[in-house]
C-alpha cells in the first residue's frame, strides 16, 4: 500500500471493528456471530489472551482475525471483576475466565496486555508452563534476555525463540514502536547519530476509560459544566498537557525514556542520541510525533521518500501543494504508520537532517498488531 | 508573579473577559457599561483599532481595557460588513466605522490586526497620515525598514519611532512571540546555536470563526453526525493536522518559516539554526511548544530556572513531583507565557542542551497584548 486514501471526516473513533459504548467503563465485547471462522485449526497453537477486555485486549481478537491467525482453542482472560462475561467471537461464544496461575498449561502463545503487574507476576509463570509470553507492557522490555521487538524492524532478535519453549518477548511502547517504524529504515541507510521527538498521544495510551473519559468531559464542557476529572485529575477536553507518566531524577517522564532506552536496544545501538517530550493531546487512539533526526551520512529529502515508499507497514501522505499529511484521524483503526512532512532540515548543514511527522494507531501498530505480528513470526 | 496557580478544571475559554458566541461567527463585542473609564484622557494619543469586530481586535481592546492604556480618542474600525454594528467600550458606546483609506488623520496609533491584504494596503497610507501602526500580520515583519519587536526582549530595535512620526512596527507571529518570551533569557545567557520547535497550536489562531468551527465539529462528532468543514476542510475535533499555511518549495510550511526568520530578525543573528514543525491541535486559544535547545556555552537546567524566574512576563510550572507543567487552558486568558519541563537534554554533550515545553495564549501575549506592549513603548 503506497498511499492512504483520504476517506473524508471520520466518526469519533474511525470505523472501529470494535464499538466502544462510551456510557460503560469497561468495553463490552462484541463480535458477530455470523463471521466465519477461519482461524480454528486443530493442529494449531492454543491461545490466551490476557486482559482480554480491555482496549488492547480486544483489539487482539480485532487482529487475530483479520489476519486469520490459526489457533487451536483460545482462552479469554482478565480480572475477577470481568470473570463470566459472555461474548461471540469468529462465532463461537466465549466467557471471560479469570487470570491465575494456572491458566496457562497446556498455553502455547499468550498475548498479556493487563499492566505492568500483571506481566510481572504472571508473564515468568506462564513461561514456566512453557508458554511463549508476548507482553505488551513494560515489564520486561529492558530486561537484557527479553528480546524487545517490532518484526518489521529487528525480527532477529527473537531468533531463538521457539514455540513449545517457554519465554517472554516484549513488546515495545506505542510511541517507539509508531517512531521506529518510519525512522529504522531511513536508519538502516544512512545512520541516524541523534534524534529529537516531541509527540502528540492519544487518550487510548490510558486505557479504555480514558478513551470515554475524554468523551465525557467534552460532553460536559461544551454544556457549560466542570468535567469529571477521574483518570487524569485535570481538563483533558480542548486541552492538553504533559504526559501522566511520572517524572524522573533526570527530569524525563517515564513515557519519554522508554523511547530513549527502548531505542537503544531496538537499534542495538547505546550511543545513540535521543531526545523526546511526550505530551498527551485530546484524541481519541492514534498518536502523532514530530521526528528531527540528524545522520551520520547524508541522506537527502527524495531518497528518504523513496525508501519510505518501500518501507513495510509504512505509507506516505505527503502531498504539499494540497497540504495533506498523516493525521491520527486517518490512521486511526487501520494497520500502517504513515509518514509525511518529509523535509531536508534548514538547521543542519548539507543533507544531514530531516523533517518528519509519523503518525500511527496507538492501539493498533502500537500495540496489538505488533504483538500479534510477533505471533505470526513463532508460527 | 512567580508561579500560576492551578485555577481548577476551566470551562471551554477559560475565564474570558469577552464572551464568543459559538453560534455567531463574528464575536460581538460585548463590555460592561459599569465600567468605570479610567483611560480617556485628553493629552493622550488617539487610536484606532483596525479589525475591531474580530478575535484579536476585542482582545485588543480588552487589554488596553486592562492596562488602562491612555486615549483621548479610539476609533472602531472593521470591513464594511461590520460597519455600523454598536457596542460600548469603557462605559461609551461605539460604533464600528468602516475602514477607509481617510480612516487615518488625527490617529496617532493605529493597531491592526484584519490580515495581510489590509495591512499591506492601508498600513503605508496610514502611516503617511502620521500615525505609528502596530501591526498584527505577516505583511510587514521582514521588511528590513520594520522593527520586529517583542518589547521585553527587543525594545530598542523600536528606539527611532517616535508618536508623531508615522512609522510601521510589526508585532511578530504568535508562535515566535510564546518561544522567544522563553528562550530569549537564556540565550542571553548561553547563546542559542541551534533549536528545535514541535508546536501544538490552538484554533484562534486562525480566528474566531476557526474556534467556532472546532466546538460545532466537536458537538457533531459526539452526536455521531458529519463534522461541518468550511475553515479546515477536514475533522479537527478529536484530530490534530499540520498547520494549513501554505507549504513552501523547501518543505516547510509559512508558519514554521516565520519562526525560523523572525527569530534571526528579533535576535539580530542570520546564524542561528532553527527548525521547527507546527502542528493544529484541537484547543481553543493557547499554543504549546516543545523546544529542544544547543548553547554555545554551558547551561545547567537549575541555572535555567533561576533565570526564567525572573525572566519579564514569564512564569514557571515546572512541579515534577505533582507532575504540573504548563497547558494551554491554565494560561488562556492570561498574559503570562508559562514554561515547564525544564530539564538537560540527555542527548547532548555536558550541559549544552536543555528542553523546555511553553505556553502561551495565542490571542494574548500572542497577539493584541504584545501589540498594546509596543504601543505602550511609544507613550
Amino acid at each position: 500500500m503506497n498511499s492512504l486514501s483520504l476517506a473524508g471526516p471520520q466518526n469519533l473513533h474511525g470505523a472501529a471493528a470494535v464499538k466502544f459504548s462510551p456510557s460503560r467503563t469497561q468495553p463490552t465485547p462484541k463480535f458477530s456471530p455470523f463471521t466465519v471462522n477461519m482461524s480454528l485449526q486443530k493442529d494449531a497453537p492454543s491461545i490466551a489472551v490476557v486482559g482480554v477486555t480491555g482496549a488492547v485486549g480486544q483489539e487482539f481478537l480485532s487482529v487475530l482475525s483479520d489476519r486469520n491467525f490459526p489457533y487451536s482453542s483460545i482462552k479469554m482472560l482478565a480480572s475477577k471483576r470481568s470473570a463470566g462475561k459472555k461474548f461471540t467471537f469468529e462465532g463461537v461464544e466465549y466467557v471471560v475466565e479469570e487470570l491465575t496461575e494456572d491458566s496457562f498449561s497446556g498455553v502455547d502463545i499468550a498475548l498479556f496486555s493487563a499492566g505492568g503487574g500483571i506481566s510481572k507476576k504472571l508473564g515468568p509463570i506462564a513461561a514456566k508452563c512453557g508458554t511463549v509470553v508476548v507482553d505488551n507492557s513494560s515489564a520486561f522490555r529492558m530486561d537484557e534476555n527479553v528480546p524487545l521487538v517490532i518484526p518489521e524492524v529487528n525480527p532477529e532478535a527473537m531468533r531463538d525463540i521457539k514455540l513449545g519453549k517457554g519465554a517472554i518477548i516484549a513488546n515495545p511502547n506505542c510511541s517507539t514502536i509508531i517512531c521506529l517504524m518510519a525512522v529504522t529504515p531511513l536508519h538502516k541507510r544512512a545512520k541516524v547519530l541523534r534524534m529529537v521527538v516531541s509527540t502528540y498521544q492519544a487518550a487510548s495510551g490510558a486505557g479504555a476509560a480514558a478513551m470515554d473519559e475524554l468523551v465525557q468531559q467534552t460532553r460536559e464542557v461544551l454544556e457549560g459544566k466542570q468535567p469529571t476529572c477521574n483518570i487524569f485529575k485535570r481538563q483533558y477536553a480542548f486541552n492538553l498537557f504533559s504526559h501522566n507518566a511520572p517524572v524522573l531524577s533526570n527530569g524525563y517522564n517515564e513515557e519519554e525514556m522508554k523511547l530513549v532506552k527502548e531505542t537503544r536496544k531496538i537499534w542495538n545501538d547505546t550511543d545513540i542520541k535521543v531526545t523526546a517530550t511526550c505530551i498527551r493531546v485530546p484524541v481519541m487512539r492514534a498518536h502523532a510525533e514530530s521526528i528531527n533526526l540528524q545522520f551520520e551520512n547524508p541522506l537527502d529529502e527524495d531518497t528518504a521518500r523513496e525508501i519510505l515508499k518501500n518501507a513495510p507497514g509504512v505509507v506516505i501522505i505527503d502531498d504539499r501543494a494540497s497540504n495533506n499529511f498523516p493525521t491520527p484521524l486517518e490512521v486511526s483503526n487501520k494497520d500502517a504508520v504513515a509518514v509525511g512532512r518529509i523535509r531536508r532540515d534548514v538547521s543542519q548543514e548539507g543533507n544531514y537532517g530531516l523533517d518528519i511527522f509519523v503518525c500511527g494507531d496507538q492501539i493498533r501498530k502500537g500495540a496489538a498488531l505488533n504483538a500479534v505480528q510477533i505471533a505470526e513470526l513463532l508460527l
